[in-house]
């Protein structure tokens, strides 16, 4: 056919971009994640807006980056205002939901505002980011915050698991040797597997309601946003993937003790934060990993599950199929635990988009190399659907000419950002919550991150510091690269799409249009 | 008393910063205006966040610049989210309106979006920019656009005025020698009285419909924003005010043979434009201005009636009175007319703040030199009333220190921008829309202004040019300054607050929290 009707939207959330066999993983294999790869394009250089997960989402949900939508951190609602993809699909008839995490949150002020009730039809939507809650569940559900109607814990119950909150007392515990239950939320417990059975655990459990979607959605085009709630933390997996990697299939940790010395301030206070301090000892880290990975080969074996069942719907043909992550993980790399900065396996993330369509033949199997970033999404899912872009709104671009084999000019950099007023590291930094901002520029060659507190920058040679171990943000000799991307990034925050509620379409037809409408200027 | 309970804000619409007596104009007598000066603090060096109607107007009523809220030009709509004056004033129970201009269009799209319809009381209050329409009208009705409905059509009529239109007809055209109708439109009418009687006139009719407001408002607290359609075009002056003033009266032109040699491209397309074509001829100038100046004389008449009406109603001693325009006019200067760049005759405004508390008594009469900005007056109207300031929405600075006296480190410069799509000058220059943007950065001794489809800059030496004639933009001697001066863009750009759904303290409050919650990150 000639264009793709349903998008498949998988996101893993904390998937490092090198955690898999397709992008160069010598231990961990992922064969169903690999097999999309193979059939579309894997984006070798992919980032996203904000390595936290919420920013980093609504910047996929809205296509515009965290300076634009404005969710900066997790747990901030996204204004009423900012539309997102169920506000530029739903309205040609297809059915948009998500099984798993989009951490949205409402605006509840900003929805009062306007008088929109959350309980009505479109309050629920708008209060879901646009996507309708098939089975929306964002995962961490410790007892402060859940109980027994939590829908994941529902199930758990009828599946004959007891208590009040099982997703911690069943999925996230394991189980000492007398029985006793033991947290998930100890890094200690990483190599025991979780109490649940792996095919009622939360990976299992929303792969079973996406094929669900898939099979009761029929011929009706859909977007199905499968955010799997894994291999974020807490780092517990259920048997077998518990058990399957040992201390030889390990990446080796990317550190140094130089990074230790004099580091920037920003990124000083970061390693000095728990998860830092947890993961940048060896023995915490080469206990917690053989976990973190037994998740992404357990998603991988649901993605085969997935897509057997979109192949069995007949639907495999029309569908659009997207796999990425929400940010990255630093694993102990850099001294640090948990992601926020823009080290690459915290900032980059895996990305493979299969375009069933013909015109994307030319293409399949192969590795893109060009800078993507996580506000592409929107605009190449409506060009793959052949609606036209709202420019004026939409600050990524389509990735279908790069999926269509297209000669196209393309950017020179990437953009990334992080609000950090939220954590610990702004109070050891005695910074005023509005100053805890910083920006990143990568190129091909360079990363430069610029911090509205300090003066002082970080730059990294990734040509001749692959590993980013060498921060050159106060070598004299690199003042005039830094100057160089500081005006890259300058012009990103100036290209922020501002003019919302006019298209560019539409300025351009009332351009000079003064005198048609009988305003007379400057005539004598 | 404590504190004041009303606010009268008043805006004149295109009037330069320097022609009123209290600003140093030596022919143009503004007594009234003058004695709001007296009273209060005048702020010499105030500046709109752009020089454009409707992008300045959205900033002086959100507290954010056009790059934050959007509508970066005339008719481009406040996006539905973006919160206003009403928004803020009105839950403590104020009357807050409008009696003339204030360049609101609804977002219609975005109302829609979230079921909201402009026939409802919040839909009438959102549509409007918050402002209850108790006499709004935006001037400039050609017939093209506006019919015997508009309520200052119905009020002529009621007059005695005929026609479809006597706005056009009466208010802004002229008599010829045989009795035949002259355009205002047309610059070379601007030298006789409009047909209309000064009593009837747009500025004396809202001046009336503005005590009318302040009488029936009685002891509630209000804010009002009388805000004048004149001396903005069309240039035409009801009688006696259309000859108050000889060519002696005239301020002498600004502007030099070496502005047009090799001018920046932006500069030069609007210098070619017809506003310009038509200014840059002395004639033209000198026949237009003394209706200009005549238009400024009969509002500093109205704004004396307006307080006369306050101070009979009782309410100076609790209201606090702004005087202030929305932008200025080139009038002839650098070879230009109308407004948009960033000439101090375009950009730069009037500025009176009279406070009547006693906290404001050793500032009155006093003129102020820092640095302000339209942003400005939000934070300064909440901070007078004793409310506290949402500081994660609001990017201006309460003036309440300035007014009461206070010692309070300042900024350093003031920031404006424009969108130029809608103009003839970018298609001259071959741009695309969304290319045509601009910014200014100013200080106490330079001018300096980006744009984004040229690295070629402006900057001016206020110090050693005040009349701003010699663009340093391509000087190498200026290399360094203009760095400084783009950094200081940098600052002001990043500078936005986009996180306007949760409060600086809130994100105080709940920094470092997420074990409080139970989620226990990096626990060995």
């Amino acid at each position: 056919m000639a264009r793709p009707r349903n998008i498949l939207f998988i996101m893993a959330d904390q998937l490092r971009w090198d955690y898999l066999s397709c992008a160069g993983h010598p231990a961990l294999h992922t064969p169903h994640i690999d097999a999309l790869a193979k059939r579309g394009v894997r984006f070798d250089r992919a980032f996203v807006q904000s390595p936290v997960c919420g920013p980093s989402r609504m910047s996929f949900y809205t296509g515009r980056t965290v300076n634009s939508h404005g969710a900066t951190w997790n747990f901030v609602p996204l204004p009423v205002g900012e539309m997102t993809l169920g506000d530029y699909l739903r309205p040609s008839g297809m059915r948009v939901a998500v099984a798993g995490k989009t951490h949205v949150f409402a605006d509840n002020e900003g929805m009062a505002r306007v008088g929109l009730a959350r309980e009505s039809e479109l309050g629920l939507s708008i209060a879901e980011g646009g996507f309708a809650p098939f089975e929306r569940d964002d995962g961490e559900h410790p007892d402060k915050r859940t109980g027994p109607s939590l829908r994941y814990n529902q199930y758990l119950r009828a599946q004959g698991y007891d208590g009040d909150n099982p997703w911690h007392s069943w999925a996230n515990s394991a189980e000492g040797p007398e029985g006793e239950v033991l947290s998930g939320w100890s890094l200690r417990h990483a190599h025991l597997p979780a109490r649940v059975a792996e095919k009622h655990s939360e990976t299992a459990w929303m792969s079973e309601r996406a094929i669900d979607f898939i099979r009761e959605s029929g011929a009706r085009p859909w977007l199905l946003h499968l955010s799997y709630i894994k291999p974020h933390w807490p780092y517990i997996a259920p048997a077998p993937y518990h058990a399957l990697y040992g201390a030889e299939a390990l990446l080796p940790v990317v550190k140094s003790a130089a990074e230790r010395v004099d580091p920037h301030p920003v990124y000083g206070a970061f390693m000095a934060m728990d998860a830092a301090q947890a993961f940048g000892r060896d023995e915490v880290r080469d206990h917690v990993l053989p976990a973190y990975m037994g998740l992404v080969k357990q998603i991988d074996d649901h993605v085969g599950r997935v897509i057997a069942a979109l192949e069995e719907a007949g639907r495999l043909d029309d569908t659009v199929i997207v796999f990425t992550s929400d940010h990255g993980d630093y694993l102990g790399d850099h001294w640090m635990g948990e992601k926020e900065l823009f080290h690459e396996c915290s900032v980059r993330i895996p990305l493979i988009i299969v375009d069933p369509s013909a015109a994307a033949a030319a293409t399949r199997g192969t590795v893109d190399h060009r800078l993507v970033e996580a506000i592409d999404l929107v605009p190449t899912f409506l060009d793959l659907l052949g609606q036209s872009l709202p420019t004026h709104r939409l600050e990524g671009r389509s990735l279908r000419p790069l999926l269509h084999g297209e000669a196209t000019p393309w950017r020179a950099c990437v953009f990334s950002e992080l609000d950090f007023a939220f954590y610990k590291a702004r109070l050891t930094l005695g910074l005023d919550v509005q100053q805890a901002r910083c920006w990143m520029i990568r190129t091909e060659r360079w990363k430069y991150i610029a911090f509205k507190a300090f003066d002082r920058a970080q730059l990294f040679d990734l040509e001749n510091d692959p590993d980013e171990l060498s921060d050159l943000g106060q070598s004299a000799a690199h003042a005039p690269i830094r100057a160089a991307l500081q005006a890259m990034l300058f012009k990103r925050l100036a290209d922020r799409r501002n003019r919302v509620t006019v298209s560019d379409a539409d300025v351009a037809a009332r351009t000079d249009g003064a005198r048609s409408n009988g305003v007379i200027i400057g005539e004598w």
